[in-house]
């Protein structure tokens, strides 16, 4: 057990999978969760997804040594201001936001004397959210990245124990340098895939249905990541602007060159450049962070009957 | 059995799997094949991949009632010189490629009188290429595109029944149709996909290390993609040139104006834009394109030991 009393501040994809695996590691003496709406504390006192689930986010970081801000990013600066008052001295308060700088810059504020802020930021999930949508095994062999920014040590130890406790290996990074790497691994990619997905909803000689149908070509991998919830990524793309902008300027840079190699006829240009970028996917693989199996080894699908 | 002697012209991912398909289900009385290189057809041979592996391609289609072209599509046009002269009347000629204008286009002229030309496309792969990447259910519940350009019906009938046999769905479209919706559904997602990695790949402030660490994010599903073989995928951009540079323009126009929504803050056009993507996930899962399991059901991956 690492913390008495952790408190969950939001129940979707994240934070069930840690209640999951908090439970799986007993890391936790209690798990205490709230969420905004009426329904989702509904489902995770149904599934028993915590031990106490309260109907309001003061009761529920009461008397917790950990609390986690689990919400979108752009809810994070009200949700501290509202438990601020509440929170217990020495207790550690975390978050596990996409993007840091805007967190600390809403957060901090609303974080009273002897509370310990730990940005924190799992990289792990699925395009699935909801409190029945975690697995205790979401954070296996994934990064956790922490932004102590200048925490007790101890505390960010102790914290840092905790994700491994549920699987994860631990980096710290600065938060701007935490939110340029999100840019590239997982921010515009993310715009880029909802991107693709929007041109064929809204092209008119290709129907609905021929993209439904020959998605297995290709496509279909872009709409995996382009059915992750709204709401969190309109907050990241809103919160990390700058860093998202720089990398979507260099994304547009590049495929305007491999664009004119194609209109030049240009196949020298376009062979070499194709075969560099296999080099990370043989280092993704070795890394353990993606598997070696054909098409990610997915599962044979069936017509439908 | 469909027909008695089918020749297999270049043994990668696509002619290995019909090899496989073909004996899974008894529909070819005899499977021959040529590679190109020494290299392929010893492999080939040592693995067993078809009843007899020749060291011409003229060799080969010899006395073939089917010949399969799976080479890259700049390559179709010399090779189906070569061999023109050594279809046998009444076979049927088909090819694999990606792109269907060109095919026709370089083909065409040295298809002998009483041949049936018959151009095809199954939509399926992997990011493995070569003989040893085959496997037999590759074709399941996937969709081969015939573009039959005018060609006798029943030798259409008779390919399509090979097609199903292997057990793909069929279709038949016409060549420009078929190059427009490729472009969406294929070809400018992997353009897009070979340009993300490419600009990790050439970031400074980033490591590799970074990159690929921190890859389950979102970005890795992009390097599976681009890691396919870079002359089947240059030979696509060269030969659907018009197509694909119409689509990417449809796209850069669609990312500037999420870019722009970013770059004011409008959060509701954000929010708008990604709640309509999630429909077509939706409805691919739904018509058996693709697996409902989060993550694609992908198989967890372990630290390197």
């Amino acid at each position: 057990m690492i913390y008495e009393r952790v408190a969950l501040i939001g129940l979707g994809l994240i934070a069930s999978s840690m209640a999951h695996a908090l439970r799986r590691d007993r890391l936790a003496g209690e798990i205490v969760g709230y969420a905004r709406t009426a329904e989702t504390r509904e489902t995770a006192r149904e599934i028993g997804l915590c031990d106490r689930v309260t109907d309001t986010a003061r009761e529920a970081v009461e008397g917790a040594d950990l609390v986690v801000l689990a919400v979108p990013v752009g809810a994070m600066g009200p949700l501290a201001e509202e438990i601020g008052p509440a929170l217990r001295p020495g207790a550690t308060l975390t978050d596990v936001g996409s993007v840091k700088r805007a967190v600390i810059e809403a957060v901090t504020p609303h974080v009273p004397q002897g509370v310990h802020f730990i940005p924190a930021h799992p990289l792990a999930g699925t395009e699935y959210s909801g409190p029945r949508s975690g697995f205790a095994t979401l954070f296996d062999n994934r990064w956790c990245i922490l932004v102590p920014n200048g925490a007790d040590r101890q505390a960010v130890e102790r914290l840092a124990q905790l994700w491994r406790g549920m699987g994860a290996n631990v980096d710290e990074m600065d938060a701007d340098h935490h939110d340029l790497v999100l840019a590239v691994v997982s921010h515009t990619p993310h715009l880029i895939a909802y991107t693709m997905v929007g041109v064929a909803d809204h092209l008119e000689r290709v129907s609905h249905g021929e993209v439904i149908k020959y998605s297995a070509s290709g496509f279909r991998d872009f709409t995996r990541i382009a059915a992750s919830d709204p709401t969190m990524w309109r907050d990241v793309f809103l919160t990390n602007r700058d860093a998202t902008l720089d990398i979507l300027g260099r994304f547009t840079e590049e495929l305007f060159v491999l664009q004119r190699a194609i209109r030049m006829g240009d196949g020298a240009h376009l062979h070499a450049y194709f075969t560099q970028t296999r080099a990370i996917r043989r280092g993704i693989v070795e890394a353990g962070q993606d598997t070696a199996a054909p098409d990610f080894g997915r599962a044979p699908v069936t017509a439908p009957g």
